[in-house]
């Protein structure tokens, strides 16, 4: 829902140095992951790139994939509001619209991310949180303007083809395709 | 749309040596991604597996990328026609049903060849023109339906949550789902 932070979401929250060791690790994987993909996340390259010691790395995340859950994690712990633009196209096609920006920077966290999430079930199963969570506190979006509508598949209806076509057919953005999937998904929630 | 065929995809083709060799190395492909993933899809091992001489997959082939491709190739060569169940969310539905049904087959090919396709770029260009070649192919299902409509939209929105939930958050599937986003994109379509 929201672009995967390319900041390091650990970095920016207050206090403590377990936060900011998080930070730079967090920071470290997502920079290696643009790089090199899945793998050159490796926990030696994560511990050379943060400046955080193998030892500290191995006792919080003890493997790759759970490097990258974190990251997902840290991702859904960064405050996300829904739009909220007085109707219900409006918002969904806002919503979408910030997948598409998070789908085509360049480079893209998000993107990366996802593929990665093909090599480890851990992580794959971060990401699942991730949008489950968004998609609840979202839901207020459908609720307010189709009552008798399910949230859920109205906002997987809006936003999946933008996965689709973005991240799994890897085709280019288009500048209506935002709008055109909020558009079929709000014909679906008010039919 | 159609599930990814099971059997190999060259064997069942009339004629020649060069279709039976296409088809035991395809086979052979399969098997291995079944098992053990892109990894598994080494030169040596599809030669080893297929019976075939690695000059000649070599030959062919080149590299395990443009074996993975032409995967996809081959099942975009098998004959499909789209359903004509006498309603567009009759049709809608049945296209989701086989792609439910190709993604959760245990072991399913097709989510075995959308994975790889994360790793190779030539096997996630011929993913797309499959399904560019069959979203063509199924374009008469919206056409007759609802002429205004444009169908390579409605075909998104009606297909994409399926593999949104089933290929990239690896949920479940549910026994309505086909129906469900079949219901939304045909309101879609008619709106």
């Amino acid at each position: 829902m929201e672009p995967i932070p390319q900041a390091p979401p650990g970095a920016a929250r207050p206090g403590g140095r377990t936060a900011r060791t998080r930070g730079q690790v967090l920071e470290a994987v997502a920079s290696l992951l643009l790089e090199g993909g899945f793998d050159a996340v490796t926990m030696d390259a994560v511990a050379a790139r943060s400046g955080i010691h193998r030892t500290t790395i191995y006792r919080r995340w003890r493997d790759p994939g759970a490097l990258l859950a974190d990251s997902f994690e840290a991702a859904r712990e960064q405050p996300w509001q829904p739009p909220d633009t007085g109707s219900l196209l409006g918002d969904l096609t806002e919503i979408n619209q910030q997948i598409v920006t998070a789908l085509t920077a360049e480079p893209s966290v998000t993107r990366a991310l996802i593929t990665a999430s093909f090599r480890s079930p851990a992580a794959a199963e971060a990401l699942q949180r991730f949008w489950d969570d968004r998609f609840t506190t979202a839901a207020v979006v459908v609720e307010r303007a189709a009552p008798d509508a399910d949230p859920r598949t109205i906002l997987v209806a809006s936003c999946a083809p933008i996965f689709y076509e973005l991240a799994l057919m890897r085709s280019p953005a288009t500048p209506d395709m935002a709008a055109r999937y909020a558009r079929s998904a709000t014909a679906a929630a008010t039919t």
